[in-house]
Formats: C-alpha cells, structure tokens, sequence
C-alpha cells in the first residue's frame, strides 16, 4: 500500500508509492541539449543584453565588455517592472495593482554549456558571492517585501535561454507559497519555541536515510516529504532566515556542497533538466527571524505535474526519497 | 506596465502581461499525437482493464465484453488503495498514513481519436451523467472526505494514456488546494452573507468582456484572474456545491457548454493538450453548503511552469483573459 506523508512546515500531503520499486532508469526524462547560436549570456555578447547592474570582472576592464566572470543584467523582458507605484485598487469583487518589482537575470559563467557541477569551485563560490551581493542591494528598496532567487535549467523546466541563468525578482508582496510556509513554521515555533527547520536537520541527521552529502556549515538531503523523485534540500546547519549574511566560509562550502550534490545526480541523469528556488525569510529590516530557516530547494524534472496535482496540492513520489538517496550515494 | 492581480477565493497573485499584446500563434505548444496500438481503453480490449465498475452498455451485452458507450473501471495503477484504514501516525515531527483511497478510470468514450468536441451532443452527456453516478456512489462511503474528478489530455497535459479519460479520485482528507478555496469562500461568505462564486457571475455578465458561452444554466469564462493563458471556469448560475446532484435537464446544458467550449479552444489551437478538473466542496452528508460552488476549471497547456511559480505560487500569464476571450468569440 502506499504510504501518505504531511509535509509538517505548509502542511501538504504526498502520496509515496512505496509499492512499485521504481529505479532511476524508470524514468523518461528530456535532457538538456544544446543549439549552439547568437547567444546574448555568451561571452563576447555583452551588448546584447541591457546594462550590467553588477558584475565580477578582471581589473581594468570595462564594464558591458568581456573580461567578466559572472554578470547581472536586468531581464529584458521583465515580469514586473521596476518603476512606479503599487497602486494597489479594486475591480468590483477582484483587487488588482500594478506590475511593480524587479527582475534580474544573474549569468552565472560565461560558458554556454557549463553546468553548475562543470564550474570549479571558486566559480560557483563567485556567483553565490553575486547571489549576496544582489540581495544585499535589493533588500535596501522598501517598496520591496520579498526576494526570489531561482533557476530554471533546461528546456523541461522552463528555461526559455539555455546558458546557465539564475533569475532575481524582487517582489511587492509576499507570495502565497511563501506566506503559507512562514504560517507553518511560526505556529510550530509559537507552540515548541524552536525553528521547525532546525528539528529537520536533527531528525535527519539521527536517521541519516535520506543524507546525500553533508559538511561543516551545511546538510544536503532528501526530504521525508519529498514532492518529487529525487527532490533535494540543501540546508545550513546554524539557523539563518536569510542567505544574504553568509560569510566566506559557509560560502565557500556552500558552493562546494551544491557543485558536489547537482553531480551527484547528473551522475544518474546525465543533461537532467531541473529547478532550484532559494527560499527564504520576508524581508524584515536587518533582523533575523528565528522561526524560519533559509534553503535551496532542488527539484529535477522526472515527472509530470498533472489534473491531480492542480486539483489537489498533493504530490505523487514513485520513489521514496530514502531509495533515491540510497541511488545518489551508489548503494 | 504589467497587471498584478489577485485571486479573491485563495489570495493568489498573477501577473497578466498587459505590456506585449501576445497573439495565440506566440504560442507554441506539444500538440496530442495518436500512436495507434493496443490501447486497454479501446472497445474490444476490455479485458485488458480491471472489472467494470460501472457502465453504459446496450442491454443484453455482458459485462467487461463490447457493447459500451462508457465505462468506469479501477485504475490499474492505482495511487491509494480502497483496502484498509487510514491508520495516521507520526513519526519524529512527520504525519504519516496510509494510502487509502478510491482511484477510478472513466472512459468517455469507446473511439480511441476522439476528444470531447468530436463527440456527440447524447454522448457528452452520457458521461457526464456517469460522473454523478460515481460521485452518488463513492459519497456513501463514510472513509472519504473529498471526490476529485479530472481530465488530462494529451501528453504535455500528463496524460499516461492517449485515449480520452477522466480519473476519479476519492480522497480520505481534504486536500490543500481545496481547503484553501474553502477557508477563502467561507471567509466571504462569512463577512457578506452571499457565495462568492455567485457574485463573480453577477460581475462576469455585467462586463460581459470575458464571457465565452452562455446558456440557461451555465457560463463559461476567462476568469478575470487567470493562471494560464486561455484558461476558462465552466460554472453553474444556480447554487450548488456539488454537481452530483445535476438534474437532467442541466447535464444536458452542460454537456453542450463543455462541448461547445472545448471546441472553441480548439478552434484555435488544435489537438491541444489540457488539464481540468471539476472543483467542488468536500463531502459533507447529504446537505449542500452555502459558501461554496462547483464549477470546472479549464487548463490549456501552452506555457511550462517553472521556478518563479514554483516557489512564489504567483503566475504569469502573458494574455489577459480579456484578449482571450475575444481571440475565442473571433472578435
């Protein structure tokens, strides 16, 4: 029988097939491929793009010409916009406002078809700086209530460019699957007086079923409540809502941990198309909250969200995530 | 400047692309394709499925054998199982249960090509007609808080089989999505004394800019906050919260509203994949519930859903409803 798991933070149910014993090969999946062309992420290509906002460059060069490492430009078809005012106003019954936000495309190498397991670790260290430096700046706006950072690699997740991207929008308000996680980790800390996240890494670490990798600062792991076949948290171990305060440490085995866990699945899925999305606290002035705790979601696409998943909210896993960690460590 | 707008039942934010007027032939979508074979669904393959459930057969023909105009039958591969008790445990801070459940295949038809606006007028409403009697059934069953019914179509849609089908879940909790348009109908019901289904009828045929079709007792529209471009409700005028309870005489107008509307759709962008799925209050006895109304919602699949909406739970929908409706009407 299958078995039924609640993800205790929204309180979502996932329906595990604990039945059928699904193997990686069991999964058809489309895999990245690449149409070599003009590409404006590339290389040589700056002015292809609007202005860069930030950029890791040698020294000397200049700016919106190559010599750069890792670039952030705005989105050149942004979904909000970063002008005006809210206005927020109703329509009879419905309530509307406009478009106002920001909308940042962060080019994470200059190479087209490197991966983030294909970067050295000081690269993925440099972009993960940028990742930082881009919060810190935005957070200073104060029309400004949330930041999203997330990635869509490959064309099965949505990926409209295929050199390798991470997208920053900043958002007026916070988002409804945002707020709905907040809900759940601050009912849970109002009654236990502890971060739910901190519990998780705990738990986790007791069982060590679902690990995939671990060091110093962080925990990578698949989720007990995982939505999808090989979903993956990377978590910090010391309790932060936000990632913007990371020292040069923790991000230096940030990016080692993400390199090592994105390989570890390429391993299995070789080209594998997925999405990862940096949740994190609202933003809150300069305090850290204590009831929510800030992490990378990693979701491969391996399957198809259907009627039932739009319908309902539940998810259906063909894998537990205790084989799929078991496959990502080769046992 | 793009539109932020706010769905009032769940608080869901869109943003509906008013800055580039998109035109349907933007749009590229993975059009259904048929790859003749053995289908289990097929007349004459009846032994290929589990036993007939329930049917709609020319009398004097046995059952499981040809004969049938539609069929219901237990999903082979099940994802909750009607065997057993739903035995809820924890386990550190997880909730866990098993999966127990009803999963049903309704097959709307014995012609394996055949979507909705080929079939006939009688045939539309035959199956919609064994939608109420499954429902009627699976309701006395005292373990089951909730009935979802949908449709995937095609295979970008998550369609596992080609031939035309609905799958019928019966669910023993809530689930999320729904308990959310609960708590967000009750609320307004709770504050204005009226259904807010009701009143978004009243405002769709006063501005009339987002109507599709119409007739006695249905509408079918673009609603003013669509997720996905092209997206359409099909709602009853009459309050109800559930469809099982449909005369005849209103299976038989939403047979042709349905009908009708799918071929509109389709009319622009033929052999579409889409999902949809009839939304309805939980299972609540015998007596009907004032806050919440069925209705189906229509989802073209012409966009991919990726990080932003992953982890934002906002969409962006690059054609208003507006647009959409009158690309659908040929104005």
């Amino acid at each position: 029988m299958s078995e039924l798991r609640r993800d205790p933070i929204g309180g979502r149910w996932v329906i595990v097939d604990t039945d059928k014993p699904y193997k990686p090969q069991d999964f058809e999946y489309q895999p990245q491929t690449y149409h070599p062309g003009t590409c404006p992420f590339c290389y040589g290509n700056e002015s292809m793009t609007p202005p860069e906002i930030e950029c890791i460059r040698e020294q000397g060069t200049a700016s919106n010409t190559p010599g750069w490492q890792v670039r952030v430009v705005s989105n050149k078809f942004p979904a909000l916009q970063i002008e005006g005012d809210l206005d927020r106003r109703g329509l009879g019954i419905y309530d509307m406002s406009n478009g106002l936000g920001a909308h940042e495309v962060l080019i994470e190498t200059p190479y087209h078809q490197k991966d983030i397991s294909d970067l050295l670790n000081h690269e993925v260290e440099n972009f993960l700086s940028m990742y930082c430096r881009r919060a810190n700046d935005l957070v200073k706006d104060k029309r400004f209530k949330y930041l999203m950072f997330f990635r869509n690699y490959g064309s099965a997740a949505g990926a409209s460019l295929e050199h390798a991207h991470t997208q920053v929008v900043a958002l007026p308000m916070v988002p409804k699957n945002v707020a709905e996680e907040i809900i759940g980790a601050k009912s849970y800390f109002d009654y236990r007086e502890r971060c739910i996240f901190c519990d998780i890494i705990r738990q986790e670490m007791q069982e060590q079923e679902r690990i995939v990798l671990e060091n110093k600062f962080f925990l990578s792991f698949c989720p007990f409540v995982s939505r999808f076949p090989f979903e993956i948290w990377i978590m910090p171990k010391k309790h932060s809502g936000y990632f913007r305060t990371m020292g040069d440490d923790e991000i230096r085995l940030l990016a080692e941990i993400l390199k090592e866990t994105i390989a570890k699945v390429k391993n299995i899925f070789p080209n594998l198309s997925y999405n990862y999305i940096l949740h994190v606290a609202p933003i809150n002035g300069d305090t850290d909250v204590e009831y929510y705790h800030w992490h990378i979601e990693f979701m491969p696409k391996l399957t198809q969200v259907a009627g039932f998943e739009w319908g309902t909210g539940f998810y259906i896993d063909p894998i537990t995530p205790e084989r799929a960690a078991k496959y990502l460590n080769n046992k």
